[in-house]
C-alpha cells in the first residue's frame, strides 16, 4: 500500500494557503503519497488539483451521506454521512497529517491528529496553541514552505 | 471520478462465497470500477484480491482507527475508528451495493443500503427477508453468477 | 446506573406496531428501565410517549446535528450528526435491544445488535430472516406481547 | 427537555480542572440542566460526580462500544462504539459548551463546537488559540470560576 498523507485545511482560507495547499498536493503525487483530504472547497480543492495534476490519488473524505458539493479532482470520494465527526476518519487515515491555515474544523483535525498519537504533525501557517503561560505548546511540527512540510513529516528520511 | 461499487460480505464465509467474490472483483476491476469494501477477511478480502489482480483500486473502509488486519490487496485504507458505524460509510459510498453471502453484519449492510434509497442493491447468495405473511420483501436484486450480479446494477446498461 | 434497553423500529409503522411501542415504554418505564430510541416518529415517538407517560426516561439517539424532528416525550436528545450510523450507537447502549416492526432501517439495527453479540434481541413483529434453505436464522428471541418482548430479554430473571 | 450542557475536559488534569469540574457539576444540576460528558476519568468524572452528588442527570457519550471504564456517577451511558468521532456527538448535543483545562482531546471539541457555531462556548482555564498575529482567535468566551462559567454561557440570563 502506498503512502498515505490526510491534508486539512479551511474551506475560506487566505492565497497564501491555496498555493501551499496546490504545491502541497503536487508534491505527495510526486512521491507517489495517496492524498487523504475532506473533499470540499478551499485548501481541500487545492490540494486535490495540485495532487490531480501530477498525476497522485485524491481521497474525499466527505461529511455528506452523498456525493454533493464533492470537488472535481477528487479520484475516490467516501461518503461518510457522519458529518464532522468525519474530521477524525481524515486524520486516522493519514500516515502523517499537514495541517494548512487556520479554521474551527481544521484546528479539530490538528486536535484529533495529536490525540491521535503516533503521527507526526505538521503546520504550514495557521494558528498556533498556547498554554496559560503564553507558552506554545508541544508536539506540533511547524514549516514554512510545501517541501519543508514534507521533509518535516520525516516520511522520506 | 469513476464508478465506485460497495462489496459487502462476511469475514466468516463459504467457499462459493469466496469465489463470487473474487470473481467481481476482477469484473469490476475490468469495468474500471473502484471497489469498497471493509478491509478485513473472508469476502472483503476476496473481492480485494480479484480487483487487485485486474489491477484495479480497491479501497478498505475499516472498522479500526488504524490498519492493523487491514488485508494485503487494498490500494488505499480509511481507518475510519467508527467501528461498525463505518458499514453506513461503505453502503453510502457506492452508485451500486453488491452483497456477498450472509452474516449479522453483511445484514446491516444491506439494510443500510436500501435505507439509504436511490442506489441498487443486488444480492449473490446470502439471507432472504420475509415479511410476517412469508413473501419476499421487495426492493433487492438477485444474482446467481457474479456475471449477473455486475449486469443486475444496471450500472453499466 | 438503571438497566437501558433499546427499543427500535419504523416511523412509518401499523397499528399494531404503535400499540406495542406504547405499551413496550410503559413497562420498562415501570420497571425502571431507561429507554434508547432513534427519537422521532412511528414506534419511536411511540415507545417515548408510553415510557414518559409512566415517568420513565427515554434517551432519543438522533441522526440529525441538532434536535430539529426531534419528539415530544424525549428525557435527552444525543444529536449525534452521523447520520445512520446512529444505529450502531442505539444498539451498542442498550442491556438488551426490542425491535417492534419492519423497515429497512429497523432491520439494519437488528443485524447491527447481533453483530455486537451478547445482548438479547427480541423482536416484536416485523420481518423474519430465512437462510437459502427457507429455515429461520437463529439467534433472534420472539414475542407476541410487549409483556413477553419484555421476558424475553431476560433481564429480570 | 431540561436544558443540556456540554462539559468537555482532559483525562490527566490539574487538581484546580478537578475543583472546577466538579463545582461546575453541582452548579448545573442546581439549575435542573442535564450534563453530558465523556464519560471517563479526570475532568468527566468529577463533572459526574458533582452533579450526581446535586441529584442531577449526567449523560456519558462513551468513545468504546460497550460501558467498560465509565465512571460510577454517570446516569446514563451512549455506548458510541465510534471512537474519538463521539467528541462531535458531545459539542452537538449541548444548548451550550464548557471547556475546562487542556488537553488535545478537549482542544479538539472546543473546535468542534465552534465548527458547529450558534453555541455559546466557554473556556474555564485551559489553551488559548493565537493566529498568526499573535491575537487570541475570537470567538470564545472565558470564566475565572465555575459560577462565571455557567453565567457566560448566557443560558440563565
Amino acid at each position: 500500500m502506498a503512502i498515505q498523507v490526510s491534508v486539512c485545511g479551511p474551506r475560506d482560507c487566505t492565497a497564501d494557503d491555496r498555493g501551499h495547499a496546490r504545491e502541497v498536493g503536487r508534491l505527495l503525487a510526486g512521491r507517489g503519497a495517496v492524498v487523504i483530504c475532506g473533499g470540499y472547497t478551499g485548501v481541500m480543492a487545492e490540494v486535490a488539483a495540485g495532487a490531480a495534476a501530477a498525476g497522485g490519488t485524491v481521497v474525499g473524505v466527505l461529511s455528506r451521506a452523498d456525493r454533493e458539493g464533492a470537488g472535481p479532482d477528487l479520484t475516490i470520494a467516501i461518503a461518510t454521512g457522519i458529518g464532522e465527526a468525519r474530521n477524525s476518519v481524515i486524520v486516522n487515515s493519514g500516515d502523517a497529517v499537514i495541517v494548512i491555515g487556520g479554521s474551527w474544523g481544521t484546528l479539530s483535525e490538528l486536535a484529533l491528529a495529536k490525540r491521535r498519537g503516533g503521527v507526526p504533525v505538521v503546520q504550514l501557517g495557521g494558528w498556533r496553541i498556547v498554554d496559560a503561560a503564553g507558552d506554545v505548546v508541544p508536539g506540533l511540527r511547524y514549516a514554512d514552505t510545501p517541501a519543508e512540510a514534507l521533509a518535516r513529516t520525516g516520511l522520506w528520511d
